[in-house]
């Protein structure tokens, strides 16, 4: 049997890592690593590091192109389901063609496997392919959310209410609702700008040297978000950021 | 100036920890145990041998009881808020008393400060009282949502949708609403029990020797998690689950 490992791997400091994902790096024969053409030097290296530092002697490292994703499409998600199809037949074949009986690959993901990530989507929809078969496993990492509330030392949740995670479309597109605490991920279009009676507490980068952390009232700090934010994107070529808004009085 | 660090130090599996939670813990000079006077053993065990494992020479442990929250209280935030304030006066006390000038101060704390967790808050009601100063960090931890997504090798978000964390309390006061994914903490009454036209992934004490996961639609699930977790509870004195909700048709 063949055998996958899904790791998350924190979100951007290299410390972020757990035991687990260690131990886990050390079993990997195989890394499968995706690259999507991005400029993302710093995502790149930071990963290479862990794979040098962590990986068993003799591990392979196999990389490969992630199609691209159809950013024109009116349907996100859509487009999404489309996208992971095609990187589906990519990801089977790598499983199919790299990966030896007994072996076993390895996926670092980004922060932690279950949030806005679709490696754990494509390996089922490889296997109900039924062309390869393998056992995986899934290693949990500090998210990007985890990361920023520790950094901004402030509590994800209030005593006994609920938080909601969304994306910056969704925010965009449906407003915060009665809902009392956001975090948003995915947001290219600082959503947050209009959300007027929240606190913000605002993160790029999070976790690495190029960390910048914003918080204060929407109406006060939104402007400097934004710029700050711009600049950033400017200076690197990408940018990575979440927020968590908290309603300064909770409707519920 | 002392200093704090409020260490996350995962969900159960003692290679939760980070990378960051193993150096910080190898900072401390004293760790503040506070005990809630509960049978737990197996949880303070786990915080021993951390501190065992990767405390640095000659560390000193403080142990303290929490003072008890009334349980008989009509509203729960205002009672957890009460509590709140009086474990404060423990806590300035504590490092007031036990920390020296120049010295390191550690609370391990379960999964994720972040969540669900009233330590950060008592630390800044410790500083607002002004009697005590010193500054503090906070290291992200695996939270049990993470271990639980993982475990059951799920995603927490689907993909461009939102989710939403909420307390057992919560969901059977206020039912699910218009949401269709959503994760439950702190649920002593079995809220997913009514639930029709949602999956469940349940776990209880992952990431343990013990760990108990059970999933599928809730109307087939539902008396089998009910009584798994009732014979559970017994045979150790305590249960801690956690489950993700998710609808079958979504509404948005
Ligand atoms: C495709 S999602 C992946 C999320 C990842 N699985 C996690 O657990 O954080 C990418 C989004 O995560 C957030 N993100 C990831 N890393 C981040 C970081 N270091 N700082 C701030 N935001 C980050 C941003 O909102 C970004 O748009
Ligand atoms: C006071 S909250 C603390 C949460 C913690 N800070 C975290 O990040 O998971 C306690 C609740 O967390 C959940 N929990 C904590 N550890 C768990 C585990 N190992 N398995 C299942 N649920 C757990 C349960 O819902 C429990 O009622």
């Amino acid at each position: 049997m063949k055998r996958m490992l899904v790791v998350g791997i924190g979100a951007g400091d290299p410390d972020h890592l757990t035991l687990q994902a260690v131990k886990a790096i050390g079993l990997v024969d195989v890394f499968f690593v995706l690259d999507k053409g991005e400029a993302k030097d710093d995502l790149v290296r930071l990963r290479r590091g862990m794979v040098e530092a962590h990986g068993r002697p003799g591990h392979r490292v196999v990389e490969a192109r992630d199609p691209e994703r159809d950013r024109t499409a009116a349907g996100y998600a859509g487009a999404v389901e489309e996208w992971r199809s095609r990187r589906a037949v990519v990801y089977e074949r790598l499983i199919a063609e790299e990966l030896g009986e007994g072996e076993t690959g390895g996926f670092l993901v980004w922060g932690d496997p279950g949030v806005y990530d679709s490696t754990l989507a494509i390996l089922e929809e490889v296997l109900g392919r039924g062309a390869v078969a393998f056992e995986y496993e899934v290693v949990p990492g500090i998210s990007s959310v985890a990361a920023l509330t520790a950094r901004h030392r402030t509590s994800l949740t209030r005593v006994g209410r609920p938080v909601q995670v969304t994306t910056g479309r969704r925010l965009e597109a449906e407003g915060p609702g009665d809902v009392d605490d956001i975090v948003v991920m995915l947001d290219a279009r600082c959503a947050f700008a209009g959300m007027q009676g929240f606190d913000i507490y605002w993160g790029a980068y999070v976790g690495t040297p190029d960390e910048i952390l914003v918080a204060g009232p929407v109406e006060e700090v939104a402007e400097r978000i934004k710029e700050v934010r711009a600049a950033a994107r400017e200076r690197k070529g990408w940018i990575m950021d979440t927020y968590l808004l908290r309603r300064r009085d909770p409707l519920s």
